[in-house]
């Protein structure tokens, strides 16, 4: 029985997709354009191609094409490191003994310990076929900065990472990581850019921020010959070359038959969500097929289930484009002690819309909780799971304990996105029994929604 | 021509091993059998079974029983991560220009970073299997106390892990990882044991050493009831069961009619290149094909380059069996600014007796050019390999190198034992430029080769 089904199911090389999806294409509402902050209009290629390589550009703004061919520099690329393992959680399952069939789709697995490497090697692709020399981005917890660090080596395309400064000094690992891949990691706020010299004048000593640090790469970017800014997570850009998970997981689950029931996801911007569910989202949308997909977000920052849907800007230092999300505020910070990431204000104007239609659910759940959830998946399934990814490893624990009770033997799927290795303060915390809950109140939120922009 | 062989060779999972090869049976010389510390005569399983669990002091003295059935619980445990991939480094040819194929063999893709976890399961199924309890071990680096920490976690058994102390505060990430998996981390010299509280006594404020982390582990082991000691390198029991890397290695390169020229392997107490060579030895050993093997060692610590083969102490604490190796002398100490591990006086007395024998050649590697090669192989090939496997990678590249002289179109294996995460203390060092290297003088060695013991 056990053996009918193996523990990792790997397709081959040959298996893996040759184009990434974009669900915008299926979708007869698409989501809201985003808008040029100086005018507040539908931005253009054009205007966007002054921040962003022309072909992201491109790609950003395209709701109609479906598919888009994978380069084959970058097929090569993801070579190095995928398909990755879609694995049957058969020890979780024992543990639990819940007749439900566990899968999760492993992204961690490459250096960078997550699946942000899926994009930043195309969008370093993009800017090196450009004939770009560089490419700025902003890191905060390092993940991304980590992951486009890797990608530009890869390419010879220099890379400029402004890291928040009190990661840069309290992450010194992967800070390290960076540069050995030969990235250039600048703490922000710094006094290369005219935006740090302020912030750094107005407050001496501060930590910094991922605002100030976006603001940082955008301005380093734009300032200098040759280079673009690129950005990890809520662009749609950054879903369509993230469907590669969901294009991978669905070819595993045909491979062998299953049909899966239901599709978690852990949700900050929604780069990981958003790619895992588009191809399951787009039979829904073209009416093939019917699934329970879940978005498990930090009770500390809980942008769709306590959020608004409305135009908000998409960085704390309203320097980038203005999505139509579900938002907390772009003012809104999480509390500092919120080890599991996914602290974004916002969510990928992708997701939300397909969760304003109603195709997804979403649930947020306590970083406690999660670390629980993290420790038991650990112990029996071996891998130490990020965090983040630990999110939708609670929900998928907690769905195949109430299969449990019912007796169902449903399939669920989930994104485990990435690896802990970086975050054992966290664990150590989680360890020491000294880790807080923080739910924002009510009065908490309206402050921060009440000062959304006035987009008509 | 590149899709012909795939970057990444997986064996199916039905196709992994089922027998632990033991390279000793195909041996006409056996390796001179290891001896009781308090008689000096050889020892018997009896005698290893006060510290050792019974099945497997049995497996560290036969040396004429080929093959070992691997227990379907190791199995399952092997089917989460294993079978490992065996990759094609195409990027890295391509970065040498060279017409050599690279092979490299990869054990880092499970928690515990490295090719440690594969005897860490056996030894601990076996003290499961035995009624016991728990274990103890000690652990200097921690790869090898978070390999056991997952192990025990899966099959619920008590782990106790002597950290050495400076280790325990300056890497207290690898610390978090065994509390996570629920371990009792203890810093070494503590005051649980005797010996322990003795050297605490005569040396107030020590940091420590791996020779009292060992004769506290093995005290704890022996003092309390349903207790026994493991050790995660240099026995022969630990040899067989990392024979799965060379039996994996093996099969994936004749699923594809490949003959390997050489295989390269970093060697410190043994366990990774005993390992991987077994099965490729054993054909050497049977006449039936020829391979150069070459053990790849850190300058620092030069056992088989610079060593003598002789009885000495497994352990500086002496409380361990002694074996007949290649050895510096038991007190030989390592300059502590070797980040590169593989900081072991002697040398596992199976791959000694190869060594002695002529079936593999060994040679010294300086760590500054070990971290060069270790940031070219993380830029052209993406994985951040761990400074011990990075040796490795530095042979490899010199004979790729040398292909790339002679027009050679050789097959090189090598193993790339883990991944660097936990290391970037040391990455850092390189990447500031602050990094040196140690070589011990003649009278260095001479001094600690001068205490061996006298066993005739």
């Amino acid at each position: 029985m056990k053996q009918e089904i193996p523990y990792k199911i790997y397709l081959e090389e040959n298996e893996m997709p040759r184009q990434w999806y974009n669900v915008r294409a299926d979708m007869k509402k698409k989501p809201a354009p985003i808008l040029n902050p100086a005018t507040l209009k539908p931005i253009t290629v054009e205007e966007l191609s002054a921040i962003f390589c022309e072909e992201l550009a491109k790609q950003e703004l395209d709701d109609t094409t479906p598919y888009f061919e994978i380069p084959e520099e970058i097929r090569s690329f993801y070579r190095m490191y995928r398909p990755s393992p879609l694995t049957r959680a058969y020890c979780l399952e024992e543990k639990l003994q819940t007749p439900a069939h566990i899968y999760y789709k492993f992204e961690g697995n490459n250096t960078s310990g997550s699946h942000k490497l899926n994009s930043a090697i195309a969008q370093a692709y993009y800017a090196k076929n450009q004939g770009l020399k560089g490419v700025t981005t902003e890191t905060g917890a390092g993940q991304w900065g980590t992951a486009l660090s890797m990608a530009c080596a890869y390419l010879d395309l220099d890379c400029q990472v402004y890291m928040v400064k009190c990661s840069y000094e309290q992450k010194p690992f992967r800070r390290e990581v960076m540069r050995t891949y030969g990235a250039h990691v600048t703490p922000s706020p710094s006094i290369n850019t005219e935006v740090g010299r302020k912030i750094n004048a107005e407050f001496p000593g501060t930590s910094g921020s991922l605002g100030c640090a976006i603001s940082e790469a955008v301005e380093a970017a734009v300032s200098q010959k040759g280079y673009r800014y690129v950005l990890g997570s809520v662009l749609s850009q950054v879903l369509l070359h993230q469907s590669i998970i969901g294009l991978e997981t669905k070819a595993a689950l045909d491979k062998y038959g299953i049909k899966a029931d239901m599709i978690i996801g852990c949700a900050g911007g929604g780069s990981n969500l958003g790619g895992l569910i588009s191809p399951f989202a787009g039979q829904m949308l073209r009416g093939e097929a019917n699934y329970d997909i879940i978005a498990v977000e930090p009770a500390s920052c809980p942008s769709l289930t306590r959020g608004v849907y409305a135009y908000d800007f998409c960085d704390t230092g309203k320097v980038c484009p203005l999505a139509k999300m579900y938002t907390l505020g772009s003012g809104f910070i999480p509390s500092a002690n919120h080890a599991g990431g996914l602290r974004y204000h916002g969510m990928s104007s992708v997701v939300s819309e397909l969760y304003d239609q109603g195709l997804l659910t979403a649930r947020s759940v306590e970083q406690t909780k999660v670390f629980e959830a993290a420790q038991l998946f650990a112990k029996v399934e071996g891998i130490l799971p990020a965090p983040e990814s630990s999110h939708a490893i609670k929900a998928a624990i907690d769905e195949a304990l109430k299969c449990k009770e019912t007796g169902e033997e449903k399939n669920i799927v989930f994104g485990l996105t990435g690896t802990g290795y970086f975050d054992m303060v966290a664990y150590q915390k989680f360890n020491d029994g000294v880790m807080q809950d923080y739910i924002p109140t009510d009065e908490d939120l309206k402050t921060a929604i009440s000062k959304l922009p006035k987009v008509d």
